[in-house]
């Protein structure tokens, strides 16, 4: 299975320490990875077909404290489509003037929409063609770039239709909000003061929030599965939509 | 001036070298750079708000030798629109199922061409609005993807009508070839059998191609100026638009 990990702050955060864990779990997801930053209306996307173990870009990603407050990243076990780059996690889009990000974990079978409008997939994945449907049908659906809240009830008439085809976990972003629809796997956390030292699961690192944070941040982080061992992780419902705005998880 | 530099391949080739040129003459564009690479129809788009000479990412680009044959680059110094990710070239869209990538060198005067279709921009930059516009309009004049030689000949028509805004110095790609539209500074040099040891014009480094190259391998480069001291260059006459393919310049 594909791991995803999303992260939206009120404060532009940096994702290293919990894009560290999610790393360490490429192990069996060797099939390339990727991470999407938005800084303001702008993108920092970084995909790559190789291993995040072994990616010079994951490096530079462990290393370099980029400052977001959406981040979007994807650590793929193909399931459709080979490993090539353009069939590498988070997709990208530009619609009503916004940049648009998506990362699926999951398989849709069978699935095969109309895609009529303005966006068509580059490479030969499900996933792909599920980001180009969901972008042609908000299309349509709104004539601007609307509120969060009208996306917020656009997705959820869209998102169980491909729900029916199979199993879509996703992460979605266009930089005002994170959007995520759980079918199986998907656990969120909100940090908030007061901050406390975090354990990651998966390696011997350990951070102490406290010391790298103001009283005002918070950040909220979805994630597969729960990335530390000592935070309470809530578990999202098969079918459920959350929306994630200023680290706050809003129900839709 | 914003310095532009794109390279077309026959095969796919490291760009390290002739970035390394490029990144050097980033003292005077201090406002953000970026390049894309094309791996098949996959892209790989780096961009940063910084400096070149400082970058992390560009300090990534320099020793990573990415293998692309469609690479453009981009360091730039503001004329319109501030400094921002979202205003940092190349700029990307999809139309068709294929992944658009261009930069632009210029200034267009008054340019607010009607956006009337399915790109808009995301920043404010007369360059992404004119990549919002040959968008749009090539998507208004071919059903999908056409031959190289019809989007050269559709290009041909859209080109001038932005040059007639003011300086627009171009580079384009989609994967499949390179296009490049001069208004005042665009040149190109073919590297072919027999390879030569060549010399960077801004920094004291040299590279034998002929040890990193077959006697197959042709690579076209375009650049805003010259890199290089040992090449004999071609200058683009103002209003020429001329595709690269396979490593070899044709004209339009």
């Amino acid at each position: 299975m594909c791991q995803l990990l999303g992260m939206n702050a009120n404060t532009p955060t940096n994702v290293m320490f919990s894009f560290t864990g999610l790393a360490t779990r490429a192990q069996e997801h060797k099939d390339g990875f990727g991470i999407g930053f938005f800084e303001d209306r702008g993108v920092r996307l970084f995909v790559d077909a190789q291993s995040a173990r072994s990616s010079p870009v994951a490096a530079l990603i462990k290393t370099w404290p980029i400052r977001s407050s959406q981040v979007i990243a994807h650590i793929r076990k193909a399931t459709q489509g080979q490993v090539a780059l353009e069939n590498t996690h988070p997709f990208q889009r530009e619609l009503w003037g916004r940049y648009w990000v998506m990362a699926h974990n999951g398989n849709l079978v069978d699935f095969h929409p109309r895609l009529h409008g303005a966006f068509r997939p580059v490479g030969d994945t499900d996933s792909e063609r599920a980001f180009c449907w969901l972008m042609q049908e908000l299309a349509k659906s709104h004539a601007s770039v609307p509120s969060v809240e009208e996306l917020s009830r656009t997705l959820a008439e869209l998102c169980p239709r491909l729900h029916r085809h199979g199993t879509f976990n996703m992460l979605l972003s266009n930089g005002q909000a994170l959007w995520a629809h759980c079918s199986t796997h998907l656990h969120w956390v909100v940090r908030e003061h007061p901050f406390r030292p975090v354990s990651l699961k998966d390696e011997d690192l350990r951070v102490d929030f406290a010391q790298h944070t103001t009283p005002h941040d918070r950040v909220a982080l979805v994630a597969t599965e729960p990335l530390t061992r000592d935070e309470a992780w809530t578990a999202m419902r098969p079918g459920e939509l959350r929306v994630f705005v200023e680290g706050l998880p809003r129900p839709v």
